[in-house]
């Protein structure tokens, strides 16, 4: 019987990683993208290409007016993405990039669609070594959400709850890096950048900014790792 | 210091006496409604004129087009709203009207916000005795929701998590009944039915359809607190 997946593709490459590691472990893997007003908005149709190139089942965008909530320099025009931090800033606090409860949002819409598919687990590419400072990151975070979606679904209450996957938890950047690379994930296609420069032709890629926190790690990522990194930074 | 509250406002009878238990209480109250793509979207204009009529603070509607993820009567035209059932079969079973992970998507949005208001607590208007076999509405899933709230966010970090309340979580539809009644709830103006009927002039209020699961607990929950019951039902 083909496993099913439900894998929340942001468009990024962890995500992306994600996706290629429900492929590998023989998942039918359908990926969920969330529109939630975020200001990289391009990354959507990075995810579009990705699952497409990894071989997804399906790909659902569902959108989510998380403006409405405020309080996220992602999500808001009014707070600036933070750039050039030092690489020992990065990790410490939590920044302003942080979107209030996203994880547990995106969560629980993927545990709603695991239900829907009757799908055997939800992927997610958090990652709590190279983490941002966010708290919905961390270890203990995804064990409490493992039992809400152990109690709060169909499936939980007939004993075969949806398992919460988080492939990338302890993996460094480099490790992701490597990863991704021999998963032969499309490592151009993904957008990591919380503030890219998108090019005026229509169907071009974004390019990273390469200032912001995640476009550091990035780049950091692939060289800890030494490979090359097909990604296309502004400077 | 004037504490701050986020309430998950339907505009049906449990969310708007949530309200003003909130209100009660003291809390500056921040009504919350949910536009997921339901049936019911006229539930949205009640809500509107109960949050006016118990004092919140605010009131902000956030859209999530759960319809995207499919599987329930309330989100989908394919699938019907059941009728007539019969009143030992209302909380067996998990219904069609089960929208997959509601509360758990409702929670985490209400966290969200309560995460940019820095609010002291949510409140959520879930009741385990008379609900309809719906698997997030239990005490077990809130106490998992309540973990997931306190681990993933930055009050959490903080050590001051957002509380979770659920003050009708062991009331009866009479004790909800009768509690609305003690704390002036306008009654007439909120809205549980599942499929109502609406009027053609713009302003009128919709008429309850008297036959599905929420409009017979409502009913009942009045008959059984001996109270007048304000709503007008087609039958």
């Amino acid at each position: 019987m083909t496993r099913r997946a439900v894998v929340l593709l942001s468009g990024g490459l962890d995500s992306a990683t994600c996706l290629a590691v429900a492929r590998r472990d023989g998942f039918q893997a359908h990926a969920l993208s969330v529109d939630y007003g975020q200001r990289h908005r391009v990354e959507l149709d990075a995810a579009r290409r990705v699952a497409s190139a990894l071989g997804a089942a399906g790909h659902r965008v569902v959108a989510v007016d998380l403006r409405a909530l405020g309080g996220s320099a992602l999500t808001s025009d009014a707070i600036d993405v933070p750039k050039d931090r030092e690489a020992r800033a990065i990790g410490e606090g939590i920044p302003s990039t942080y979107v209030p409860a996203r994880n547990t949002i995106l969560l629980a819409l993927a545990t709603g669609l695991a239900e829907t598919l009757d799908a055997d687990a939800v992927f997610v590419g958090v990652n709590a070594l190279d983490y941002s400072g966010y708290p919905d990151c961390r270890p203990a975070f995804l064990d409490a959400f493992r039992e809400v979606a152990r109690l709060g679904t169909q499936r939980g209450v007939e004993g075969r709850p949806t398992r919460v996957e988080a492939p990338l938890l302890s993996a460094t950047k480099a490790q992701i890096a490597a990863l991704a690379t021999s998963l032969h994930v499309p490592v151009a296609d993904t957008l990591s950048c919380y503030d890219p420069v998108v090019p005026p032709s229509a169907g071009g890629r974004p390019l990273h900014c390469g200032r912001c926190d995640a476009c550091q790690l990035r780049r950091r990522g692939f060289l800890e790792a030494g490979l090359p990194d097909p990604t296309a930074y502004v400077r």
